[in-house]
Formats: C-alpha cells, sequence, structure tokens
C-alpha cells in the first residue's frame, strides 16, 4: 500500500477530508468506519462502474445499518432534474432519514448529480465523494459544487454543498479511455497555469507518463491539483472572484461544447481551446508573451483533436447567456503572467473581432 | 405611516434583515432601492395575490433593470419539484443571472417554493420574502428554511437558504380568512409557550383582538413571535436540537394532515392537537399541571374544530416516516416547563398507548 496523501478543506459549514493516494478507495476502510457505522447508506454508481469495480466500495459497509444501491445511467444525461427527483423518491420510499450518508462513486456527472440529491435531500444529508475520472478527482469532487443540467443550460441548477469526504484513489485513472484522461490533464493545466508553477513544470516534464497513466507520475499530479484547488475554494468558498479564476478558458470552452451539442470534443479539449482563445486576450493586456506561448506548447503535446468550424455569431450568443455573466457582461478570466490571473469585463465588440480571426487557426501563437 | 420594527437575523452566510410593521410593504420602499438596483428582479406571486394587491411590489421595482413575473397556482399544490423545474425555465429564458433578485409575494408556499427556486437557480441568488399570511410571516418567512414537497412527504426536498430581507406587513393579515389568521396565531402560541412566557401573557390578553385582525394588537404579537423565532434560528442556523423545539406540537401534527390528505384541518389546527397529545406526553415526565392547563385554555378558547376520527395505527406510521426521524426513532419535542422544552426519544410502544386515549377525547385536560 502506498502512502497516503491527506488533507482537509475547511469551509463555511465545516471541513472536508480528503484522502488521495493508489488504493485508497480500500486503505480508507477502517477510516471510513465511524461515519458510517449504524447509518443507512445509499452508494449512487452507474452500471459499468458497478461492472468495473463491484466490491470497491463494498468493503466500506460492513460497520453501516444498511445499505440501499441507487443507479443512473452513465453519462451527462444522468444529470437532470428527473433524475434528482427519482432518486429523492427511491431515498424516502427506502426511508432515508437526516442522518442517512450517500456515497457517489463514479465521474464528474454522478458526483455533481450525487451532490445535489445529497444537498437537498430533506435539505442536506452528509456524503462522500469517490471520483473515479481525472476530470472529477482534480476537479468537481473538491470543492462543494453540486448541480444538474436544464435544457437552457448545463449545471444551472444546483448547490454549494461539500461532502465530508473526498476520496481519490489514483489507480482509477488508469483505467480511463486516454482521451479521457488527457481532458483531466488540461483541467490540471488550467490551475498549475494559473496558480501554481512548480506544478505546472511537473506536469511539463511528466506529460507522456501521465497520458499513460504511469501511477508514479500521476500521484504527486493529482495530490498537487486537489491541493491547489483545495487553497482556491477555501480562500472563496462560494465563487466570488477569486474562486472564478478557475473558469479560465471556460467561458468560450462552454461555448464550445454547447454549440457542438456536447458531441465531438470533450470538455477539457474545449476548455484548451478557451485557454488558447483567452491567451489572446491576455496578449492585448501585456502578458508576456513567453509565459503564453510555454502554455500554448504544452496544450500542443496533447494531440488535441482540431476545433471544429463554428460560427463565431452563434459562440457569442452562447457567451452572453454564459451562468456566470452578470447584469453587466460578461467577465474573463485572463492571465496577467504565469502564477496569476485577474477578471476582466470586455465588450462584445472586442470579443467579437478577436474571435473570428482566432477561430479561423486557434494553434497559430505555436508556430510564431 | 406606523413605525417600522427592525431587527437583523445573522446566519452562517450573512445577514437577513427583518422590516415588520403596518404598511411597511410601501414604506420600504427607498430602503429597498440599493438592492434591486440595475438588477433583473424576478417577483413569484399567485393570481389571487395580484388580484388583491396589484401594485404593492411595484413601487419597489424603479430602480431594476428589468421586472420578471412568474407565477404559481394558489395553494399547496404549487410546491412541486416540477414547478420548481418551470420557474428554473422561465428565469433562464428571460436571462436570469446569478446576480439577479427574486421577491416572492404571497404565504408560505410561495415562500417556501420560491425560497428552494432561488436557492438552487445558478447555485443560489439573494431573493426577499414578502409574507402575506399571519403564518408564514411568524415562522416560514424567517430562517432559510426553503422546500417542495414530493408524493413521499411535504417538505422533503429543500436547502437551507436565508433571504436577504423579510419584509412583514402587517395589514396583510387583515385580509386573511379568519380561519387562515386563526392557525397563524397557533404557531405564535406554540413559540410564546416554549420560547417566550410574556409574549404568550401577551396573546392571551389580546386573542379576541388579535382574531379580529385588530392591527394594534397584532403589531406587537408579530414582531414578538418574530424575534423569538429570530434568537432560535441565530442559535442553531440549520436545525440541530435547539431549533427543532420549534417542531413542538407538529410530529403528531404532520401526521394528522398527512392521514386527513392535508383536508379537513389546517395546519395550524393539526398542529394545536400535536401540542395536546404532546402536553400528555410532558405530563407523564413532569410538565407543571399549572402550565399544561395554560396551554390548553388558551388553545381552547380558538373554537378549534373537532379532530375527525383517525385510526391510530394509521397515525403512528405517519410518524415513523417523519423526515425529522433519526435512525434511531423518533425524537419528541416535550415543555419541562413554561418557556422551556427538551428533545426527548419515545418508544413506539408508549406512544401508541397514549395515543389511543388521546383520540377518544382531545379536549379532556380542558375540563378537568
Amino acid at each position: 500500500m502506498d502512502a497516503i496523501h491527506r488533507s482537509t478543506l475547511m469551509h463555511p459549514r465545516g471541513a472536508s477530508s480528503i484522502l488521495i493516494g493508489a488504493g485508497v478507495a480500500e486503505s480508507a476502510t477502517a477510516e471510513m468506519a465511524p461515519w458510517l457505522e449504524g447509518r443507512t447508506v445509499f452508494v449512487l454508481s452507474t452500471p459499468t462502474l458497478r461492472r468495473l469495480y463491484p466490491d470497491t466500495v463494498d468493503q466500506w459497509l460492513e460497520p453501516a445499518a444498511r445499505r440501499v444501491d441507487l443507479e443512473v445511467p452513465d453519462g451527462e444525461e444522468a444529470k437532470t432534474i428527473d433524475h434528482a427527483a427519482r432518486l429523492w423518491q427511491s431515498m424516502l420510499a427506502s426511508g432515508g432519514k437526516r442522518d442517512s450518508r450517500l456515497i457517489t462513486f463514479g465521474g464528474g456527472t454522478v458526483g455533481d448529480l450525487g451532490g445535489f440529491v445529497a444537498a437537498c435531500f430533506l435539505r442536506g444529508i452528509a456524503y462522500a465523494q469517490v471520483p473515479t475520472t481525472l476530470l472529477a478527482q482534480v476537479d468537481a469532487s473538491v470543492g462543494g459544487k453540486t448541480a444538474v443540467d436544464m435544457p437552457a443550460g448545463k449545471n444551472t441548477i444546483g448547490a454549494f454543498h461539500h461532502p465530508d469526504w473526498v476520496v481519490v484513489d489514483t489507480r482509477f485513472a488508469a483505467t480511463l479511455d486516454p482521451a479521457e484522461r488527457r481532458s483531466g490533464l488540461i483541467e490540471v493545466i488550467k490551475m498549475a497555469f494559473l496558480l501554481d508553477p512548480p506544478l505546472l513544470a511537473l506536469v511539463e516534464r511528466d506529460l507522456e507518463s501521465l497520458l499513460a497513466a504511469d501511477p508514479g507520475a500521476l500521484g504527486p499530479v493529482v495530490a498537487g491539483a486537489v491541493e491547489a484547488k483545495r487553497r482556491i475554494v477555501e480562500a472563496d468558498p462560494e465563487e466570488g472572484d477569486r474562486r472564478r479564476l478557475l473558469n479560465f478558458g471556460h467561458t468560450l470552452g462552454h461555448a464550445i461544447e454547447s454549440a457542438l451539442g456536447y458531441r465531438g470534443l470533450r470538455h477539457g479539449e474545449a476548455v484548451a481551446y478557451g485557454m488558447l482563445f483567452a491567451l489572446r486576450l491576455a496578449a492585448d493586456r501585456g502578458l508576456p508573451p513567453g509565459d503564453a506561448l510555454r502554455l500554448v506548447r504544452l496544450l500542443g503535446r496533447l494531440g488535441l483533436p482540431d476545433l471544429p468550424s463554428l460560427p463565431s455569431d452563434r459562440l457569442l450568443t452562447l457567451m452572453a447567456g454564459d451562468k456566470k455573466a452578470r447584469e453587466d457582461g460578461l467577465v474573463w478570466v485572463l492571465p496577467t503572467r504565469l502564477g496569476e490571473g485577474e477578471m476582466v469585463p470586455l465588450a462584445e465588440d472586442t470579443i467579437a473581432a478577436r474571435l473570428t480571426t482566432f477561430l479561423s487557426d486557434p494553434w497559430r501563437d505555436r508556430v510564431r
């Protein structure tokens, strides 16, 4: 058994205990026991994960009074208010109480939906996140953001509800589709570039091992990314300006995903293009060219699929409707230099001109 | 214009400003302006309230950028996740943002549903409660509890989300159905008996004027009840044991309402019978007979409708499924003496024996 990296995220309503390591989903069993003892425990997962890991969470449940399995389909289509309502009905029908527990075992979809289900069930029950994708491990599982999608937009309905436990077993990343792993690494790169230059250097050095899911390489990088996320969430638990730095690349990224109907590019891939565009806006405001080039080169090594052709006016409309927009317009996250960023409101015509050029050649900066 | 009673409820995420008085819905206009200035403001109400008070909230909205009216049907049937989802869709479609505002103008249903809609829209937007029934004024509008009903139980899905403003205009109570006003007064009596003996004395003295909606009598009683509620919420913002004292009379009360299909008795009336029953359990544990009799006599002056005949086993089953039950059984709120209460777990067979006797003659104690 490898060493467990431990940390504690303090938030306005308590604390989340974070455990990271290869095999930690098993080695955490004794530590989780008091939290589960004598409780009704709901375990939310998907058919694929139950098949891949039929007994990973089982061993935790010996001290529980009762286990109730909840299931949602694989993929983003599970993240609806209808699925949440169905789960609430089952939980009520099977006698869930305010002191019941919920464990979410899955990727970002399971974690976001499960967290929302826990947040609103009897006005909030305690839950644990056991993220199984790299993306969920380094991003969604930490910080208490929960959500479901509405036809009008992703993650538009939700709540802040921190898990009591986040159990990050880096072995799960090894079973991921490589493209899924790459998508998660892009979020690591985003955090590292804006918040943690030494972590960026580590990713630059180990990129190929990370893409190949080498456990020795993944451990420190996942722990570094989770720590960067933990620090920013503690500084700004409910997403004022500081935490919104994590939206670097997401303004255009979300619009690209939406314009493509969430097909063709993965979340991280769309965010990578969003970062490339934000770098151009940041260059206009004085981001040192060497810093920008470092990020462009690293993203270039990922071998991303091409950005499909998209009309800029469609993307502008989608960005104007972004849930992070405020009444006074869209605010962009732009790096000022490596390890630092700012929130900048920009007029739509400034964006429009830059966007058309960008879409015609997103990788231009790599070769200059 | 009468004097405005002001107070501030401090909670873990900020503060709620409370304004109470006859005519305060109008006189608060200037005070609300900075909160509304330049915002998209959603106003949630019902057809009946729009007809009764077509322009009460209108005058607030001059500084707003935009007003969007939202409507739900009158009555409890509006408090569903489907109505919440429909409202979220409209709010997204009409460009609601994170800095938009929501005003709930109505009774407890509008406040509970509207609060939940505000709590989850883009993970939480600021809102104001403008309660129009006595029950909502003294209870639901203060304290941040929001909820919708599920087929398996009332208020089972929800969130803690405190309003920025609670604007309690005591004139609205004058337009209520007298039975509706009486139902609200029962919650005042509940809080007064457990938390505030001087307020109980005031209600005993002025009961007939209060039932007749005399504004001079209502003002101090509403302010006293809201202050009692504010103090207990501040001491226990997310309902640990202290705040659960407010559930006095509600364990059996909820079961009665549910067994009757929410017809025949109003919420407060069912709670009154719940308190009568709790008094008997409390008497077994040493509640002074004089204290118990004082409450029985006051409730007796209300001229409540008779308790319909209900089988005790049905009520026991419903109580066992109460959302406030814990894994280890149902906890009762029992007064220990006037102005004090305790939380007591009681075995089901203790309850069963007492309940059968109680149902055969709920008012027995009044005449002894």
